[in-house]
């Protein structure tokens, strides 16, 4: 029996990587008119995972290394209204609307009468408190889990603080390396969901995939479905 | 009876403010380079303050605020090197080593033994998770809340998360502001120490204290004992 159901929120319950993406495309048009030649699409990337013990996931990580791949590829040429360009993208990413995916609201609806519900997800603690007051599903859930990493550690302690089994605990979310393999790990169960596209830290090599047990469905509406099946 | 002790961290249990003060000069002094006839002290505060709902409390947003300030301040002739200068300090904040308040351990040490303690912070959530693991006090917390901001509704759920009344909670901390006046709101006990040294944002108009019930005192290691007194 399922006592515990926790669902990831970024590209699970809504959008968040074309956010991303669409600022990385602005990141590489404005470094074009410094190097017309062209940029390293690596880069950013290697700043990023170079930042990220120090920085941490989020927006105000990536501004933060998106300066310093500019000032780093421009031999220190940026201009400061470049830089105060970086940063207003931040800000607009912050402040920008939510938008749900397709059918997470009746999803969140039809599970909280069925299960406890907890959001778990990484990231900025100020800025997904933010997402999930504007996403207006804040009252279906019992907890909200904010963590810094999410790692087989964490999901035991998200376990124990709810007095739940592994063997009772379900979590959903669109991340291999996040939300599937540190849960299985800790003996819980766990269901992918596939988002559009999957930034690149979260990608996991297929062989660490083929002997693991988890259910994949191909969107959000098939999760009640397959809850009910794991509850039988 | 008491039935859960909440511990604030900076400044309460570590140094903080110190660092801050410290990159603020050298801020200043960089500054000074650009602009020898002196720098109005308020701005990078008035900038903090703008930016604080977009970017919260903690060191990224603190050094986004300075690289925002010092942009401002040279009417954009700040150079791409000291952007990085910037950026620098804010990695070594986050990486700085935790020096422990003179007590802090043998306090920590002794009441949990007799009381269930928390760790009850507002700001990063990777920074403080790692704080608090360079800071060796890790062991004798039952559970560590990390928040966005300390307000009467925060300090309810965390009672309500521990099952405890507000009655036999007791939140003890250097911030008026956050640790203060919000807990005896939420009806719990508070237990002012004062630190030597404060964030103009925590400070609070002597006319809305004047009629608070808090206990002071001069130094942590005076709080075994005035919980002992508490718990009578």
């Amino acid at each position: 029996m399922i006592e515990l159901v926790a669902l990831d929120a970024d590209d699970t319950l809504w959008h968040n990587e074309p956010l991303f993406i669409s600022v990385r495309d602005q990141f590489c048009a404005l470094l074009e008119r410094y190097q017309p030649e062209g940029i390293p699409n690596d880069w950013l990337n290697g700043v990023e995972m170079r930042n990220l013990r120090h920085f941490g996931y989020g927006v105000k990580g990536f501004v933060l290394s998106m300066i310093e791949t500019a000032i780093e590829m421009t031999g220190g040429r940026l201009k400061a209204r470049d830089v105060s360009t970086i940063i207003g993208w931040g800000r607009d990413m912050l402040a920008s609307p939510v938008e749900l995916l397709d059918g997470a609201c009746d999803v969140v609806e039809r599970l909280a009468g069925t299960f406890p519900l907890i959001l778990l997800t990484k990231g900025d603690l100020l800025h997904q408190e933010a997402k999930l007051a504007r996403s207006g599903l804040g009252q279906h859930f019992k907890g909200i889990e904010i963590v810094s990493e999410k790692d087989a550690p964490v999901y035991r302690r998200v376990m124990m603080r709810y007095g739940v089994q592994p063997e009772r605990f379900v979590m959903v979310g669109n991340s291999l390396r996040s939300d599937i393999l540190p849960v299985i790990e800790a003996g819980g169960h766990a269901v992918y969901v596939p988002y559009e596209t999957t930034w690149s830290h979260e990608l996991v090599p297929a062989d660490q995939l083929s002997s693991l047990q988890y259910h994949e469905i191909s969107h959000l509406r098939e999760l009640p479905a397959l809850l009910g099946r794991l509850q039988l």
